[in-house]
Protein backbone atom coordinates (compact mmCIF):
# COMPACT_ATOMS: atom_id res chain seq x y z
CA UNK A 1 0.00 0.00 0.00
CA UNK A 2 1.04 3.50 -0.85
CA UNK A 3 0.53 6.24 1.68
CA UNK A 4 0.87 10.05 0.55
CA UNK A 5 0.98 12.34 3.53
CA UNK A 6 0.17 15.90 2.81
CA UNK A 7 0.70 19.07 4.75
CA UNK A 8 -1.14 21.61 3.45
CA UNK A 9 0.15 25.30 3.10
CA UNK A 10 -0.34 28.24 0.38
CA UNK A 11 3.74 29.08 0.87
CA UNK A 12 4.89 25.44 1.15
CA UNK A 13 3.11 22.19 1.03
CA UNK A 14 4.85 19.38 2.19
CA UNK A 15 4.09 16.06 0.88
CA UNK A 16 5.52 12.41 2.01
CA UNK A 17 5.75 9.09 0.53
CA UNK A 18 5.69 5.83 1.87
CA UNK A 19 4.79 2.51 1.21
CA UNK A 20 4.58 -1.02 3.03
CA UNK A 21 2.04 -3.29 4.31
CA UNK A 22 1.08 -3.83 8.16
CA UNK A 23 3.36 -2.09 10.73
CA UNK A 24 6.64 -2.53 7.88
CA UNK A 25 6.88 0.93 5.62
CA UNK A 26 9.76 2.80 4.35
CA UNK A 27 9.93 5.91 2.91
CA UNK A 28 9.45 6.51 -1.02
CA UNK A 29 9.97 10.46 -1.30
CA UNK A 30 9.18 13.42 0.42
CA UNK A 31 9.43 16.84 -0.45
CA UNK A 32 7.90 20.28 -0.76
CA UNK A 33 5.59 22.37 -3.38
CA UNK A 34 6.44 26.10 -3.20
CA UNK A 35 4.95 29.14 -4.44
CA UNK A 36 6.41 32.71 -4.27
CA UNK A 37 5.07 35.41 -2.32
CA UNK A 38 4.92 38.20 -5.01
CA UNK A 39 2.70 35.82 -7.53
CA UNK A 40 -1.44 36.39 -7.34
CA UNK A 41 -3.14 34.21 -5.65
CA UNK A 42 -4.87 32.13 -8.23
CA UNK A 43 -1.38 31.54 -9.94
CA UNK A 44 -0.23 29.84 -7.08
CA UNK A 45 -3.32 27.92 -6.32
CA UNK A 46 -3.13 26.57 -9.81
CA UNK A 47 0.12 25.74 -8.94
CA UNK A 48 -0.67 24.11 -5.56
CA UNK A 49 -3.31 22.32 -7.60
CA UNK A 50 -1.07 20.83 -10.58
CA UNK A 51 1.97 19.97 -8.33
CA UNK A 52 -0.58 17.79 -5.78
CA UNK A 53 -1.98 16.49 -9.06
CA UNK A 54 1.79 15.40 -10.35
CA UNK A 55 2.26 13.68 -7.02
CA UNK A 56 -1.22 11.46 -7.47
CA UNK A 57 0.05 10.74 -11.29
CA UNK A 58 3.45 9.89 -10.11
CA UNK A 59 3.10 7.60 -6.72
CA UNK A 60 -0.60 6.78 -7.04
CA UNK A 61 -1.30 6.34 -3.65
CA UNK A 62 -4.13 4.02 -2.42
CA UNK A 63 -4.57 6.39 0.58
CA UNK A 64 -3.77 10.05 1.49
CA UNK A 65 -3.67 11.49 4.71
CA UNK A 66 -3.80 15.37 5.16
CA UNK A 67 -2.25 17.27 8.42
CA UNK A 68 -5.27 19.21 10.01
CA UNK A 69 -4.81 22.93 9.38
CA UNK A 70 -3.83 25.07 12.37
CA UNK A 71 -5.98 27.96 12.32
CA UNK A 72 -3.92 31.21 12.83
CA UNK A 73 -4.97 33.92 14.45
CA UNK A 74 -4.22 35.76 10.86
CA UNK A 75 -7.45 35.64 9.21
CA UNK A 76 -5.97 36.23 5.32
CA UNK A 77 -3.29 33.81 6.39
CA UNK A 78 -5.92 31.13 7.35
CA UNK A 79 -8.06 32.16 4.07
CA UNK A 80 -5.26 31.62 2.24
CA UNK A 81 -4.02 28.47 3.65
CA UNK A 82 -7.87 26.91 3.40
CA UNK A 83 -8.10 27.89 -0.09
CA UNK A 84 -4.73 25.97 -0.84
CA UNK A 85 -6.20 23.39 1.54
CA UNK A 86 -8.88 22.89 -0.97
CA UNK A 87 -7.62 22.93 -4.43
CA UNK A 88 -5.21 20.17 -2.92
CA UNK A 89 -8.36 18.04 -1.89
CA UNK A 90 -9.53 18.57 -5.05
CA UNK A 91 -6.68 17.30 -6.91
CA UNK A 92 -6.26 14.04 -4.44
CA UNK A 93 -10.20 13.47 -5.00
CA UNK A 94 -9.77 13.58 -8.58
CA UNK A 95 -7.87 10.42 -8.17
CA UNK A 96 -9.49 8.93 -5.22
CA UNK A 97 -11.89 9.64 -2.45
CA UNK A 98 -9.60 7.61 0.25
CA UNK A 99 -9.05 10.77 2.35
CA UNK A 100 -8.29 11.52 5.82
CA UNK A 101 -7.35 14.04 8.23
CA UNK A 102 -5.30 13.99 11.67
CA UNK A 103 -4.51 16.45 14.17
CA UNK A 104 -1.10 16.90 15.15
CA UNK A 105 -2.17 15.50 18.76
CA UNK A 106 -3.15 12.50 17.08
CA UNK A 107 0.05 12.23 14.76
CA UNK A 108 2.55 12.60 18.12
CA UNK A 109 0.01 10.00 20.02
CA UNK A 110 0.49 7.90 16.93
CA UNK A 111 4.15 8.04 16.44
CA UNK A 112 5.42 8.37 19.53
CA UNK A 113 2.57 6.99 21.69
CA UNK A 114 2.90 10.60 23.75
CA UNK A 115 0.52 13.31 22.60
CA UNK A 116 2.15 15.93 24.06
CA UNK A 117 5.92 14.69 22.37
CA UNK A 118 7.86 17.62 20.70
CA UNK A 119 9.09 17.96 17.19
CA UNK A 120 12.26 16.48 17.46
CA UNK A 121 11.06 13.22 19.00
CA UNK A 122 8.25 12.74 16.49
CA UNK A 123 10.81 13.23 13.90
CA UNK A 124 13.10 10.88 15.49
CA UNK A 125 10.63 8.23 16.02
CA UNK A 126 9.87 8.88 12.03
CA UNK A 127 12.95 8.05 11.08
CA UNK A 128 13.63 4.95 13.16
CA UNK A 129 10.39 3.66 11.96
CA UNK A 130 10.82 4.32 8.13
CA UNK A 131 14.73 3.20 8.59
CA UNK A 132 15.50 6.67 6.82
CA UNK A 133 19.03 7.76 7.09
CA UNK A 134 18.83 10.99 7.65
CA UNK A 135 15.66 13.34 9.08
CA UNK A 136 13.17 15.11 6.71
CA UNK A 137 13.86 18.50 6.01
CA UNK A 138 12.41 21.02 5.55
CA UNK A 139 10.19 20.61 8.75
CA UNK A 140 6.96 20.58 5.85
CA UNK A 141 8.15 18.02 4.48
CA UNK A 142 8.96 16.12 7.64
CA UNK A 143 5.04 16.73 8.89
CA UNK A 144 3.55 15.24 5.78
CA UNK A 145 6.27 12.30 6.36
CA UNK A 146 4.74 11.70 10.06
CA UNK A 147 1.20 12.27 8.97
CA UNK A 148 1.68 9.59 5.85
CA UNK A 149 3.06 6.92 8.95
CA UNK A 150 0.10 7.74 11.49
CA UNK A 151 -2.17 6.95 8.40
CA UNK A 152 -0.24 3.65 8.38
CA UNK A 153 -0.13 2.94 11.94
CA UNK A 154 -3.88 3.86 11.66
CA UNK A 155 -5.28 0.79 9.35
CA UNK A 156 -7.88 -0.59 11.95
CA UNK A 157 -9.23 2.61 13.10
CA UNK A 158 -9.09 5.26 10.21
CA UNK A 159 -12.47 5.72 9.38
CA UNK A 160 -12.50 7.65 11.75
CA UNK A 161 -10.69 10.30 10.77
CA UNK A 162 -11.88 9.95 7.02
CA UNK A 163 -12.89 13.61 6.00
CA UNK A 164 -16.39 14.72 5.88
CA UNK B 1 -17.84 42.50 -23.24
CA UNK B 2 -18.86 39.62 -20.71
CA UNK B 3 -18.41 39.36 -17.47
CA UNK B 4 -19.27 36.86 -14.80
CA UNK B 5 -19.68 37.49 -11.03
CA UNK B 6 -19.22 35.17 -8.67
CA UNK B 7 -20.52 35.23 -4.78
CA UNK B 8 -18.44 32.12 -3.76
CA UNK B 9 -19.78 29.51 -1.33
CA UNK B 10 -19.59 25.44 -0.47
CA UNK B 11 -23.08 25.12 0.14
CA UNK B 12 -24.58 27.89 -2.46
CA UNK B 13 -22.31 29.63 -4.96
CA UNK B 14 -24.17 32.76 -6.82
CA UNK B 15 -23.15 33.30 -10.39
CA UNK B 16 -24.40 36.20 -12.72
CA UNK B 17 -23.44 36.97 -16.19
CA UNK B 18 -23.79 40.22 -18.12
CA UNK B 19 -22.50 40.94 -21.55
CA UNK B 20 -21.88 44.74 -23.27
CA UNK B 21 -20.17 47.41 -23.68
CA UNK B 22 -19.35 50.62 -21.90
CA UNK B 23 -22.26 51.46 -19.37
CA UNK B 24 -25.11 49.09 -21.56
CA UNK B 25 -25.25 46.09 -20.39
CA UNK B 26 -27.62 43.36 -20.07
CA UNK B 27 -28.46 40.65 -18.07
CA UNK B 28 -27.72 37.19 -20.08
CA UNK B 29 -28.09 34.66 -16.97
CA UNK B 30 -27.92 33.41 -13.58
CA UNK B 31 -28.32 30.91 -11.16
CA UNK B 32 -26.58 28.90 -8.12
CA UNK B 33 -24.29 25.88 -7.90
CA UNK B 34 -25.50 24.22 -4.54
CA UNK B 35 -23.80 21.28 -3.12
CA UNK B 36 -25.43 19.04 -0.42
CA UNK B 37 -24.70 19.45 3.17
CA UNK B 38 -24.45 15.43 3.78
CA UNK B 39 -21.70 15.29 1.34
CA UNK B 40 -17.64 14.81 2.25
CA UNK B 41 -16.28 18.25 1.63
CA UNK B 42 -13.60 16.92 -1.22
CA UNK B 43 -16.82 15.92 -3.46
CA UNK B 44 -18.24 19.00 -2.53
CA UNK B 45 -14.83 21.18 -3.74
CA UNK B 46 -15.34 19.31 -6.60
CA UNK B 47 -18.82 19.82 -7.45
CA UNK B 48 -17.86 23.21 -6.92
CA UNK B 49 -14.95 23.16 -9.33
CA UNK B 50 -16.52 21.45 -11.86
CA UNK B 51 -19.95 23.90 -11.91
CA UNK B 52 -17.25 26.94 -12.44
CA UNK B 53 -15.34 25.18 -15.07
CA UNK B 54 -18.93 24.75 -16.66
CA UNK B 55 -19.71 28.60 -16.72
CA UNK B 56 -16.92 28.77 -18.02
CA UNK B 57 -17.10 26.93 -20.80
CA UNK B 58 -20.46 27.84 -21.42
CA UNK B 59 -20.19 31.40 -21.13
CA UNK B 60 -16.46 32.32 -22.19
CA UNK B 61 -16.71 35.57 -20.20
CA UNK B 62 -13.82 37.70 -20.64
CA UNK B 63 -13.44 39.04 -17.12
CA UNK B 64 -14.30 37.26 -13.59
CA UNK B 65 -15.69 39.33 -10.35
CA UNK B 66 -15.74 37.60 -7.04
CA UNK B 67 -17.37 39.21 -4.53
CA UNK B 68 -15.02 39.23 -1.52
CA UNK B 69 -15.73 37.04 1.19
CA UNK B 70 -17.16 37.95 4.62
CA UNK B 71 -15.42 36.39 6.74
CA UNK B 72 -17.64 34.53 9.58
CA UNK B 73 -17.01 34.15 13.54
CA UNK B 74 -17.78 30.66 12.72
CA UNK B 75 -13.69 29.19 12.23
CA UNK B 76 -15.41 25.88 10.58
CA UNK B 77 -17.37 27.79 8.10
CA UNK B 78 -15.06 30.40 7.19
CA UNK B 79 -12.29 27.66 6.15
CA UNK B 80 -14.74 25.77 4.26
CA UNK B 81 -15.90 28.85 1.92
CA UNK B 82 -12.22 29.60 1.94
CA UNK B 83 -11.70 26.32 0.08
CA UNK B 84 -14.69 26.84 -2.08
CA UNK B 85 -13.14 29.78 -3.12
CA UNK B 86 -10.14 28.51 -3.73
CA UNK B 87 -11.49 26.01 -5.87
CA UNK B 88 -13.51 28.58 -7.73
CA UNK B 89 -10.49 30.87 -8.37
CA UNK B 90 -8.67 27.67 -9.87
CA UNK B 91 -11.66 27.09 -12.02
CA UNK B 92 -11.45 30.37 -13.63
CA UNK B 93 -7.52 30.67 -13.72
CA UNK B 94 -7.57 27.93 -16.14
CA UNK B 95 -9.14 30.19 -18.53
CA UNK B 96 -8.86 33.46 -17.37
CA UNK B 97 -6.05 35.17 -15.28
CA UNK B 98 -8.88 38.45 -15.60
CA UNK B 99 -9.91 38.25 -12.09
CA UNK B 100 -11.35 40.58 -9.58
CA UNK B 101 -12.68 41.14 -6.34
CA UNK B 102 -15.23 43.60 -4.94
CA UNK B 103 -16.68 44.32 -0.97
CA UNK B 104 -19.68 44.52 -0.39
CA UNK B 105 -19.16 48.10 -0.03
CA UNK B 106 -17.66 48.80 -3.06
CA UNK B 107 -20.76 46.60 -4.99
CA UNK B 108 -23.14 49.23 -3.29
CA UNK B 109 -21.17 51.64 -3.88
CA UNK B 110 -21.29 51.23 -7.71
CA UNK B 111 -24.36 49.98 -8.28
CA UNK B 112 -26.27 52.77 -6.05
CA UNK B 113 -23.69 55.86 -5.41
CA UNK B 114 -23.95 54.99 -1.39
CA UNK B 115 -21.87 52.69 0.28
CA UNK B 116 -24.70 52.19 2.50
CA UNK B 117 -27.43 50.90 0.57
CA UNK B 118 -29.07 48.37 1.80
CA UNK B 119 -29.98 44.86 0.06
CA UNK B 120 -33.16 45.88 -1.69
CA UNK B 121 -32.04 49.37 -2.81
CA UNK B 122 -28.95 47.72 -4.29
CA UNK B 123 -31.40 44.89 -6.14
CA UNK B 124 -33.58 47.36 -7.49
CA UNK B 125 -31.26 49.38 -9.31
CA UNK B 126 -29.47 46.35 -10.55
CA UNK B 127 -32.67 45.09 -12.15
CA UNK B 128 -33.01 48.93 -12.98
CA UNK B 129 -29.35 49.26 -15.08
CA UNK B 130 -29.28 45.75 -16.36
CA UNK B 131 -33.08 45.71 -17.82
CA UNK B 132 -34.42 42.58 -15.99
CA UNK B 133 -38.31 42.32 -15.48
CA UNK B 134 -37.63 40.78 -12.02
CA UNK B 135 -34.77 40.74 -9.12
CA UNK B 136 -32.55 37.61 -9.51
CA UNK B 137 -33.18 34.30 -6.96
CA UNK B 138 -32.11 33.51 -4.27
CA UNK B 139 -29.80 36.56 -2.71
CA UNK B 140 -26.03 34.63 -4.29
CA UNK B 141 -27.38 34.40 -7.43
CA UNK B 142 -28.34 38.89 -7.11
CA UNK B 143 -25.43 39.09 -5.38
CA UNK B 144 -23.31 37.37 -8.01
CA UNK B 145 -25.39 39.34 -10.64
CA UNK B 146 -24.47 42.75 -8.60
CA UNK B 147 -20.73 41.82 -7.85
CA UNK B 148 -20.67 41.59 -12.53
CA UNK B 149 -22.12 44.94 -12.83
CA UNK B 150 -20.33 46.52 -10.35
CA UNK B 151 -17.24 45.33 -12.42
CA UNK B 152 -18.62 46.41 -15.62
CA UNK B 153 -18.49 50.48 -13.67
CA UNK B 154 -15.09 49.99 -12.80
CA UNK B 155 -13.60 49.68 -16.06
CA UNK B 156 -11.15 52.60 -15.46
CA UNK B 157 -10.41 51.99 -11.92
CA UNK B 158 -10.57 47.94 -12.35
CA UNK B 159 -6.97 47.40 -12.12
CA UNK B 160 -7.61 48.46 -8.52
CA UNK B 161 -9.58 45.40 -7.57
CA UNK B 162 -7.41 42.74 -9.49
CA UNK B 163 -6.67 39.78 -7.31
CA UNK B 164 -3.15 39.73 -6.25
Amino acid sequence: MVILGIDPGLATLGYGVISGERSDFRLVQYGTITTPAGQPMPLRLRAVYQGVRQLMEIYRPDEVAFEELFFSKNITTGMAVSAARGVALLAVVERTEELYEYTPMQIKQAVTGYGGADKQQVQQMVKLLLHMKEIARPDDAADAVAVALTHAHSQQAKSLFKIK
